[in-house]
């Protein structure tokens, strides 16, 4: 099977990629060719003796999506978007690439689908950015988006044409609304969730480490590896029994930040803990009371997606692929 | 005030037009000038002195919704729209009008909003079809909306839109999501929902009506007055409390077609009963039993929106405008 990735040299889109080469499978089918697009040059992966395209492309211009469709992959995964905090500064933008851009992906799979009958897989990726207070503290499959943000709303939007789009039968589509990623790797940045993975990578690291919010904070969390093993895992489901509702919140780790630190502790011992310097942000406070701290993933949970084991998994999971340099 | 009515040539609209000409008031201002826009040419009403502008326009082309904002009105009812057989049949045609029409009317206020302040109330009608299976047999206010229908997606993505440009504050919006419409005045139409309103309507004019589903099927059901006085309280209500969730179900009357045609004998005797002619149609049946039952509205009851009186109250509004026939 072909495999299409939008979003290809994300941070995410670029475990995908090594996944499928590494595994040399897609779904239930053998991985035959891979398409790789992103608005930066992705690169080609090693390993990989099947037909590699990589290209710079936007989405959101006609007829991106339809050279990226040229060789009919049987699969699609879209991860491509202006994330939350630039969706939000940027209005236009965000609406332009994470609302028009999926809408004119799913309209030219609908052309081909009207024209010879083609009906890819595709999987979505979400975000629970769709929910906006006020949330309950555990929050269920049948709970309504209502999101707070900008890239909040296009992320419902998307899964609505998604739901739309396989219902008609154009496509057969699946949505996955990812937890947090934690550990993310790379450098601080400035999002407002920075420093969930922040508090951990830098110390383990030897670097300092700003926690911004007060230690009881609780959040939705999966590591790098749980999220990319989510997409590889939509690929081959059966998804005849979804009904309309195409997309579903994935499973996670909910944890405090006091959990968070206590879990450096016993990988990294105090000395990494005492890296951790308290600057409670008010701003940044006043975002984060916002969003969910868990959810009951039962929908995710039936069709087999499953959760990091524990955060000390999560944890493990970045020493074992960064390191401890402290 | 201004107000600016589009889909003013449809039946709510129409009511609308006449209850505010009639009270000289609109939300808790003066009505000082209408704006009356359909796709087919709104009648301009007797009895109101100001201005008015009666205008055919197609919203989805670009331009009109600036050309219906000229005069700047203060408030903008969008009751404009496909309704749901045609954007199922054509899908081009139901997001062109449902999703683009809609867009296009925010981003023009939007402008507006950007360069001078503008920033005008807006009551948006929405549907019960954003609701699809499986559901509660009571829905509550944070039911996830996952339509079963095109037109359903469109009205819930207009949903977000309009909260969306609500919190960025570039308008000040109300979605209502309006039951379902019995008594519905005109002739038998195709409408899988035509029943509801067929089986009171058509024997209090004399006339057969045909009942397609067994007496137990259960909705729920506003009179056009009642849906009338929901778009006229909305106009004038304090939004601020809302938050992100700018869109409500509206209360109604959950009742059976049994109890429909209990009180439709009690107005009108057993020689009216005896007109509905039981044909029992799969097809029909098939949709309707997806559709939802009863609803809890709290939050739209919270902010004063009351349903009729009761069935035999929706009976009796339709017998005191169009008389018994029989």
């Amino acid at each position: 099977m072909h495999a299409l990735i939008l979003g290809a040299a994300g941070m995410i889109g670029r475990r995908l990629t090594a996944a499928l080469v590494e595994s040399g499978r897609v779904g239930n089918d053998r991985l035959t060719a891979l398409t790789l697009v992103d608005v930066v040059q992705p690169e080609v992966p090693a390993g990989f003796d099947g037909p590699v395209r990589a290209e710079a492309a936007d989405l959101s211009r006609p007829g991106a999506a339809e050279a990226a469709l040229a060789e009919r992959p049987g699969i699609v995964f879209h991860l491509a978007a202006v994330v939350s905090g630039e969706a939000e500064a940027n209005m236009d933008l965000g609406y332009r690439v994470n609302l028009d851009g999926t809408r004119l992906l799913f309209e030219a799979i609908r052309a081909l689908s009207e024209a010879e009958g083609y009906r890819p897989r595709v999987v979505f990726t979400s975000s629970l950015a769709v929910f906006g207070q006020p949330l309950p503290p555990v929050i269920g499959d049948d709970f309504i988006p209502a999101p707070a943000s900008s890239y909040g709303v296009q992320k419902a939007m998307g899964e609505l044409l998604l739901a739309d789009y396989s219902r008609r039968g154009f496509l057969d589509g699946i949505g996955l609304r990812l937890p947090t990623i934690c550990v993310r790797p790379g450098k601080p940045n400035k999002a407002a969730s920075g420093f969930f993975s922040g508090i951990l990578r830098e110390p383990l690291a030897g670097l300092p480490a700003v926690l911004p919010v007060p230690e009881t904070v609780r959040h939705w969390f999966a590591s790098p590896g749980a999220a990319t093993n989510f997409l590889l895992h939509a690929a081959g489901l059966d998804l005849s029994g979804l009904g309309t509702r195409r997309t579903m919140t994935m499973p996670g780790i909910s944890a405090t930040v006091a959990e968070e630190i206590e879990a450096l502790r016993r990988v990294a011992g105090d000395k990494a803990v005492a890296l951790i310097r308290r600057e409670p942000d008010p701003a940044v406070m006043r975002i984060i009371e916002t969003w969910p701290e868990a959810f009951d993933t039962q929908r995710a949970n039936r069709l087999g997606f499953t959760a990091d084991a524990s955060l000390d998994a999560i944890v493990a999971q970045h020493v074992a692929e960064h390191g401890v340099k402290l």
